[in-house]
């Protein structure tokens, strides 16, 4: 598709209205300072086990580039097994020295969680709520797993989530369309989905309007 | 298949041999002063979105009538939409009154939720734990939606998770294969799947075994 | 003191300057959108344990009666035991048929807890997010008790909190010093206290200003 | 007093018969392997801010020494400020490097919580319930303030707390009479207090009774 979203924009508000089941934000736009990208799963522990990892990772690497000037803040969660369920088998035991993703800047929230949810046993919701984050761009590590249990505790809390499903590297590709169809044919339980291209492509028209370089 | 399962037991302790991907507990025996069985969405206004509502009701209450004199603990948890996310569309925005399934019965943990995953918001982790819970075996009405994030979020606390595959009723049945394919294919991420039938028989077999009538 | 306080004022903004043991908010003004005045133990049950809970009923009423018109989120907490401690002594069993305070209206939040904390097994935090409030005036029945807990776990969710020290009735009033000391002589470790006269000047001040009829 | 606790003990069973306002535990006995010593606030940054830091900690290398042999899980709450209130006064902005206490050994529990709760954010739950602690005893710095908030928690959530009251260094001594009072006149609401003459007595009578050399 050579233009499969047709972005509105406003004053540095975003909506991307092509987002499945229905455009995001639902009503009204997502401001710069009350959005959020969260990367889940960020680490090579996890990566490490998906199908398609150094695709997403690129994937990612756009949407954080895009996202960062716009004004977003980037957050990134990282996840060692919970200490109650110490044979989860594609958690790493603990949360081990480790070299920040190429993308991850200093100011950046990183949020180390126990559990397969990066809301568990972690300041992830705090760290969101001190950035004054209401709406919410969830990328990651894992689709079925960590980012599925992250995306819908956050989507419990009250944040308003669009999943980039193409910035999203499942365990097992098999089980991808069923992991967005959950999101996609539930009319917004856990929010809704778009593509990498259709954020970045909201993202560029809001810009342009605004008289800026397009990012 | 006449014989899926390979049931196991001792002194009133119970194992699903036959459980996907490995049997369930994977260690030891759950047995009943441990174990609760945990019926999540167990209201109208979830069931009637359902498909296969009736079946599964009839599943549903084939496991009570076995694992309640077994000695398990039955909880049942219900929903609301989470005040923090109210255009959630599967949820009621109320905890209505309301006539309780059939088979509850007084003593039993009932725990009103608020979100889409039975913990949030809710006393259940606190119900299970009171009751001395460590083994659960889950059951209800929105497979992809409440039961899964219930499931998720269970096992991140530290219960070791059985899902019966056909005591759960899955809004699109199109999701279900994806959501049971979640827990089969990751290893245990999330617990282990096993039919009605195969823990009805190692229930079974485990009476027999003790001189009862077999439940 | 005559005059306590020395309310600051701007365009339905709020400032309580004599609050303890720093002005509340550290910064910047409380809005009425951003603001909640929320009751803590607000049932019959735990208020008839309290010592002066005839006075502190009318304390609350009045600030009721103030921050509704001045547009803040009236909240009020009920608690009943936590399913895990099922012993505790000053907290009812479950929640049982209740008639509201009086001052209650339909539109205003009630959560309903399990435990002494307020945020314990309820949907307090999810309310208080959907209403949109960073700001928190707490008052309420068991100081030391639900209160205390409340208030901390508030400020560490992140929630500034002001503490009104006379519309808060102790279960022993021995015990009301250190509660309070424990607010004021901390630095701000759990928010800060005033009094109930102090909030009500800052108030009418900012309606008098504002050219309103002082409520 | 020269005995002011008449220990009971049983087979490795643990009864403080002289803890206010009642016996620990209220009925039956704690045993090893459901019992845990949970020091909150064990860093420098928060006991170099109390009083009698240097003993307290003497007290606590005592208190390890008796129930580390006996079999207890001892576990270290560490302390950073929320991300949602990022102006806390006694927490530090962030976990740094540490050394950890002298009495640390491998295998320990460690949970670094974000919040003067140490339940706040951390995996302190997830720990607990994975070494099967039912039974806690609680010191350590900051009385007042994190020892308190993690005391009222872990009393919600199940466990049956034990504060030993000079193990305890407060930041404010004139708050740490309120302090062990909101434990001992609320008729266990969060728990009970003992010294840790007392717990030691009780410990010491036991292994006396089961013919082992008194720690």
């Amino acid at each position: 598709m050579t233009k499969p979203f047709v972005p509105r924009y406003d004053n540095g508000g975003l909506v991307v209205a092509g987002a499945r089941p229905h455009r995001w934000p639902a009503m009204g736009l997502a401001r710069p300072a009350g959005t959020a990208l969260l990367v889940v799963g960020a680490q090579r522990s996890i990566a490490s086990q998906c199908a398609g990892a150094s695709y997403v990772w690129e994937t990612i690497s756009a949407l954080v580039a895009a996202m960062r000037p716009w004004g977003a803040k980037i957050a990134w969660a990282r996840h060692a097994r919970s200490p109650a369920n110490a044979s989860c088998p594609v958690l790493p035991p603990a949360h081990g020295p480790e070299r920040g993703p190429a993308a991850r800047r200093p100011g950046d929230l990183v949020a180390l969680a126990y559990g397969v949810d990066g809301f568990s046993a972690s300041p992830l919701a705090e760290g969101l709520r001190a950035s004054g984050t209401v709406h919410l761009v969830i990328a990651g590590f894992g689709l079925e797993g960590p980012v599925h249990s992250t995306l819908r505790t956050a989507s419990d809390r009250g944040w308003e989530c669009l999943l980039v499903a193409d910035a999203c590297a499942p365990f097992q590709p098999d089980l991808a369309p069923g992991a967005l169809g959950m999101v996609e044919m539930s009319g917004g339980l856990f929010g809704v989905t778009a593509t990498a291209q259709g954020l970045l492509s909201a993202l560029a028209a809001g810009a342009a309007h605004r008289g800026e370089q397009a990012v």
